[in-house]
């Protein structure tokens, strides 16, 4: 019997009403499969345990996290409670960095039964490759003067050696794939940070010969997320791009709430982290009407890291079966409760 | 007689087929009106005015510009000439900087006849303000290292002058509106200009107590201008989630081609510019077919702010009726040509 041992961090909001349910649909997957159990160490790091104990994870946090096979989470924020960037830079930024989470993959397709918000979305399928270090979300600036006088200078940050990696994974995931990368820059408004990024991509193409390249201003490229986005493959962005295109393309999917996101360490050297794209949603909680689904493909991504690759496919098959027959929150039209979506999926595989 | 004198630069691009088309319209206007005359002064800068001269625009330039009632722009860069930042800085946002031009106002509505992508696109009617001046569009900052160890180092400026500047010209906005202001932040993740942003939307929105506000993220502002552009009145962003917003309106309207803006010296000192959020479009040069209403938008922004309301107004009812009856260029799903709409136009305005 294979054991994997998971962090799992429910966070604030809806996160704390999908990740549950989601863990009974990982159970049921190694039930399935026979041959393996996943052991849940679960972490109330939230803003509430910021409230109480004025940081948003203990010491040890970081070190036990360290010790298990990968990171599932829901959702982190809440602004009413703690200021964001105190809540997000205490816990979900603070992991993608010191467990080196490098690279944000973040995949969007078009889903029979979801209702895109486009009249013609087609049968888009897309990845983004998102910066996951550094970029424009920097701890480097800081204010001089005050009142009237008051400046704030924030600095982006861009090293060749986490340009070139994620670019580089762009291009691998694109030999993968359909052999297409598309660069989000920014060159002709921000002129330090987006021609180093216009210039590593080049460079690295060389090493690409037949995969198919293109540069489009972030602008123009949000745009097209909605005018085209079925002639996208692999995306490649900044860490601040990644986020702004991602979220987009969760909308033009249909809802944030399906959106599902993986975190990266891609050395392997410590725990990869797994959450979906939307918030804590805040405004809903209580009710049990978040969609689990986000969360599931997540939990679909994370299966597929660790190696399990046969139960990541059985569940995405039960997701989209699921959907398909209108089994859905009322985010995507349905009229479903957060837990009889689970229900389902979960009798769907049992079946 | 009252003469107004326009500096028209046509640029490149596609910039060169609307601007002269366009020029028609505001003459048939003029001899409609009877009381005023537009005088041109017609400038070759563009990419093909560097690769001759070694600059995008000679040094007595910005003084003539000055000299004039406003500015009347088509689009500015071409790649594949001469690299975007040095086109841009050294033409469109030194004019923008050196004119005084802090706020860019960028309108987005559903107009009967331009297919929406959106399925449900319903009654959209939005303003995106937009801080003109500094930001993250910064040329300060620069690299350090060479090879493996380069690093590009980006700042972004926010001063408390212009970001107060820019929020309260919205909150005005506002108040002349719906009496509702959106803020664009990104404080979670960009932790030294974004709250400094959201402390003086704060502050400046308790002088404007009956003035509903809403902070919402770049990212999940995207996603809503997808998901629900009609939930929205005026929203006041940095410059690039401006920029970012604005092309994304224009998606969500039925086209790039169609969308006006116009960067606002909020002074007097020197002269306003009014340009279309598109861009010179290289690929679609020569053949006619470039969509003239984003700069016939553009010009109606333009007589507005000139004081001819009038004009304006006979010119955006011109437009609608136009795009109603079908004479429209191929992105909005027709099949006129640029100057048969324009010839449309203007047999329109003189029947
Ligand atoms: C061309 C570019 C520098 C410009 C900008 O980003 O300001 C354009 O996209 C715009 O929105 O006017
Ligand atoms: C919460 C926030 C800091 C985060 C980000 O911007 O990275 C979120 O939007 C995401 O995309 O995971």
């Amino acid at each position: 019997m294979q054991k994997l041992k998971l962090s799992v961090i429910p966070g604030d909001g809806i996160g704390q009403e999908v990740v549950p349910e989601t863990l009974k649909v990982l159970d049921t997957l190694a039930e399935i499969n026979g041959g393996v159990k996943f052991e849940y160490e679960t972490h109330p790091w939230s803003c509430e345990y910021y409230l109480e104990h004025g940081v948003m994870m203990p010491k040890d946090g970081m070190a036990r996290l360290h010790q298990t096979d990968a990171i599932y989470l829901g959702a982190v924020g809440n602004p009413k409670l703690v200021p964001d960037h105190v809540s997000l830079w205490g816990l979900l930024i603070k992991i993608r960095r010191e467990c080196e989470q490098v690279i944000n993959i973040r995949p969007a397709q078009y889903i029979n039964g979801v209702n895109s918000p486009l009249a013609n979305p087609n049968d888009f399928d897309f990845i983004v490759v998102r910066e996951n270090s550094e970029g424009e979300y920097s701890e480097v600036g800081g204010r001089i003067h005050s009142g009237d006088d008051e400046i704030a200078i924030q600095n982006a940050v861009f090293t060749r050696k986490a340009t070139e990696r994620t670019i580089r994974y762009a291009f691998e995931l694109a030999q993968r794939r359909s052999g297409q990368v598309t660069s989000a820059t920014k060159s002709n408004g921000i002129v330090h940070s987006m021609p180093f990024w216009d210039q590593v991509f080049q460079e690295v193409g060389k090493d690409y010969p037949s995969i198919q390249t293109e540069s489009n201003h972030i602008d123009a490229l949000c745009a097209f997320f909605v005018s085209k986005p079925h002639q996208f493959d692999v995306i490649v962005a900044s860490n601040l791009f990644g986020d702004i295109l991602t979220d987009l393309g969760a909308a033009v999917m249909g809802s944030i709430g399906i959106a599902p996101a993986a975190n990266i360490n891609i050395n392997g050297k410590y725990p990869s982290m797994f959450e979906p794209v939307h918030g804590s949603a805040p405004d809903i909680i209580g009710r049990g009407i978040a969609n689990p689904i986000g969360q599931l493909w997540t939990a679909k991504m994370m299966l597929d890291h660790l190696g399990l690759d046969e139960l990541g496919s059985l569940l995405m098959k039960a997701i989209k079966e699921t959907i398909g027959e209108g089994i859905k929150t009322r985010d995507l039209g349905g009229t479903s409760y957060t837990n009889e979506v689970i229900d389902h999926i979960i009798t769907k595989l049992t079946a």
